[in-house]
């Protein structure tokens, strides 16, 4: 019998009644016709040779070939000579409750949501060449229960890179890895809570998905006010941590202002808070003044949050914190091991980084990229004169200042016309307190090469 | 300026100060050195190229050719025709709270821990294929953020396996992927408390792990009662959920009693609980008693979980629940995105599962852990007559029976040959009835073939 399990094509479990040969027989034959007529066993599918499941069912040979050619007869099963017995082509009953496939709204011709980078430029053959090198490298045990911070080679890796890249003074045992930033809020507001924190600070404009998360973890949400610096820091109280995006405002663009920068900091050393650095997309800046971390100026106070969604793709899961040494262990505990993301992943995303490919990768994009901006640029110069672009020097959208009054009617008039975007007040913050202006938040780098431009002309067809 | 992002070697944040042309110059030279000693750019790194850094900085391209010649006079850079600028070799000062590393326990000789599969033997080459062809089919759009349940191609790779392999009665849309069994416990806890549940049941032998999940989400977990026709599921009252493994008891290795499988289902329609049948090494079975899943009793009622934990390896993270209908749109919800696991092995395991490659590696692996089971049979009738192995009809282990008194010591005379083993107490709910008897759960699927003879015969010299 061994051998035959070795031997036989595909996996079956049946469970034949009886026990004289006859009742076998029959037993066997209403358990293949059940499986075959429920749908288990799909048209088409090669039913192991006689001998074979005769083996494994410990009964005789001829038992089984009787009960196939009984569902041969009955036209259930098809044998022919060299492709052995199959299931026939009758119409199966589907399996209980197979409701009827959930409609999927219609995806829009055009799409300028921000948050998704273009993924026809996901570098497909590079990703795979890193995921051979980091698989024929890596030890059995790393296929293992893992350590909850994840794979050492990736923090290893991006503790190089981040330090060099975004000036963040890492180091690979305080770094967490996690299935993106939204996916370590969720851990950092377990932690939070654990500690005794009730509230968080957050930007007046963000994801309601983080908000969301934050209020799961049994944490309320407290705008800070936002001006033309940017998100007023020197609001903060007594808040357990605040929730910023300094580098790159979401979705208003900006920079957080030095001053600004500066009062996070001493707030946190003073009262003990925690600040949570959302650098969503550090790796697309196209001018020529830098932003570095807010956490290479306190890595005791800061933790820095990246993401690969930005610069390779969402699906693939992964992202990282850069933890206060002290809060390393807390934050391991609260992911735990039923949260770690799968290791092939960070192994190849360890030797893409490494190899250097990851750097040609994000340098092509922000080309890319950088384009496509300019490109808005120069068509809102020439289409939209009176519409003003703002927060351009980075990332993969921009902000379109509308008249008073006509954000609704624009994107109404957008998704007329098949083009998908987003008003700026999605993503005010309820309790805010000042009022959204009029705009819309242009995910310019969503489309692929081929269908950028024709969502440009269609963005220009619905200005005002 | 744009060319030189998409020309240069290295990604490399930098903050010089300065306005002058000396104080630029200055500025940069700081700034460099700063980066080469604090270890942000690592020794053998190659920096860009005067002329692409001076476009990145937009400054001129001799101040950083002057920068670049001051560090190779101070020692910090090195430069050879035709290989550019690098960093050189000095010692660089470790960063902020660098912890000497993490000492891990060194690993034991033999580990006959249970739960890993025999990693060696993990089907790299295959898993290889599958990804390179998954993801030459892929859409781009399935590299986006996705849908809560998992892609697709999984959920329906999965139907037809587990139906045909299971006896599972499986609709795609009513199954939710996870990262592993844990995973799923915790977001199957998460939903349970948001209706109302209070108390889970659990067996009496178990893994403190999944406890430990259900109590983190609030809810309590009450032992059912044990006996030699398994867990007593007659006990079942007002409890929420029961979390039973009834194809293959964990860690005692037999299936439910029939009577017992009966009178959980019935329990469940009578008082509207829930049941999560965790499968976790289905897969496995040895001898010809077909088990299938409870599930196939009564789908509106149990959850079916599953792993690729036993069949492939644990580092996969990857699981999948299929849910009652009424219950799909909250489990995806408990999970939500920021769970989401990746979509690349998502597509892979697909992949491998429609080509055969899976059901071929089962049927090979169930062969070597067969061949591994009689050995083991072998050796105790040959070395320890006294010794009677249970639960062995199944699984990637085995429950040795010990004279009474004898199990802390044999577990420690184990550690000290470098034998890692746990005894059955291990796996003792602190507040079930009764005492657990003295015993060791071996784990005979975790050595690699190579080292399976000596693991057995380091485990004959110490049991009693």
């Amino acid at each position: 019998m061994a051998k035959s399990w070795a031997n036989l094509g595909v996996d079956l479990h049946l469970e034949p009644t009886g026990t004289t040969s006859t009742g076998v027989r029959r037993g066997l034959t209403d358990a293949l016709r059940s499986a075959v007529r429920t749908g288990r066993l799909a048209p088409g599918t090669r039913l192991p040779s006689s001998r074979a499941l005769a083996a494994d069912l410990g009964i005789a040979r001829n038992t089984v070939a009787d009960a196939y050619a009984d569902l041969v007869a009955e036209g259930w099963l098809t044998a022919r000579q060299g492709s052995g017995t199959r299931v026939g082509d009758r119409a199966v009953v589907p399996p209980a409750h197979a409701d009827p496939p959930r409609r999927t709204p219609g995806r829009p011709v055009h799409d300028l949501i921000p948050g998704t980078p273009d993924l026809t430029s996901f570098p497909r053959t590079e990703w795979l060449r890193a995921a051979r090198r980091a698989l024929a490298a890596a030890p059995s045990q790393a296929l293992a229960y893992g350590d909850a911070r994840g794979r050492a080679e990736l923090r290893t890796a991006l503790a190089g890179y981040l330090s060099r890249a975004r000036g963040v003074r890492a180091d690979p045992e305080h770094i967490v890895i996690c299935a993106g930033i939204s996916h370590g809020l969720r851990v950092l507001g377990t932690m939070l809570r654990a500690r005794g924190a009730r509230t968080v600070a957050v930007e007046s404009y963000g994801l309601d998905v983080h908000w969301r998360l934050l209020t799961e973890a049994g944490l309320r949400t407290r705008p800070l006010p936002f001006d033309e610096r940017g998100t007023d820091t020197a609001e903060l109280t007594d808040e357990g941590a605040v929730l910023l995006t300094p580098a790159h405002q979401f979705p208003l663009g900006d920079p957080l202002h030095h001053d600004r920068r500066s009062a996070v900091v001493d707030w946190a050393r003073r009262t003990g808070g925690l600040v949570l650095e959302d650098d969503y997309d550090g790796e697309f800046r196209y001018d020529r003044q830098p932003v570095g971390a807010l956490q290479g100026l306190d890595p005791d106070h800061v933790v820095y949050l990246g993401t690969a969604s930005k610069s390779l793709a969402p699906g693939l899961r992964l992202g990282w914190m850069v933890l206060p040494p002290a809060l390393t262990d807390e934050v391991a505990a609260a992911k735990g091991q039923a949260d770690t993301c799968g290791v092939l992943d960070q192994l190849t995303l360890a030797e893409f980084i490494t190899s250097g490919a990851h750097d040609r990768h994000v340098r092509a994009a922000r080309l890319r990229y950088r384009r496509r901006r300019d490109a808005l640029v120069d068509a809102l110069a020439l289409h939209a004169p009176g519409i003003r672009p703002t927060g351009i020097a980075a990332g993969l959208h921009a902000v379109l200042r509308l008249p008073p009054g006509t954000e609704q009617s624009v994107v109404q008039a957008a998704a007329w016309q098949g083009l998908a975007l987003h008003a700026l007040s999605t993503y005010h913050h309820p309790d805010a307190p000042a009022a959204t202006p009029d705009a819309l938040v242009v995910g310019y780098g969503t489309p692929s090469e081929r269908g950028w431009t024709a969502a440009l002309e269609a963005l220009c067809r619905v200005l005002p």
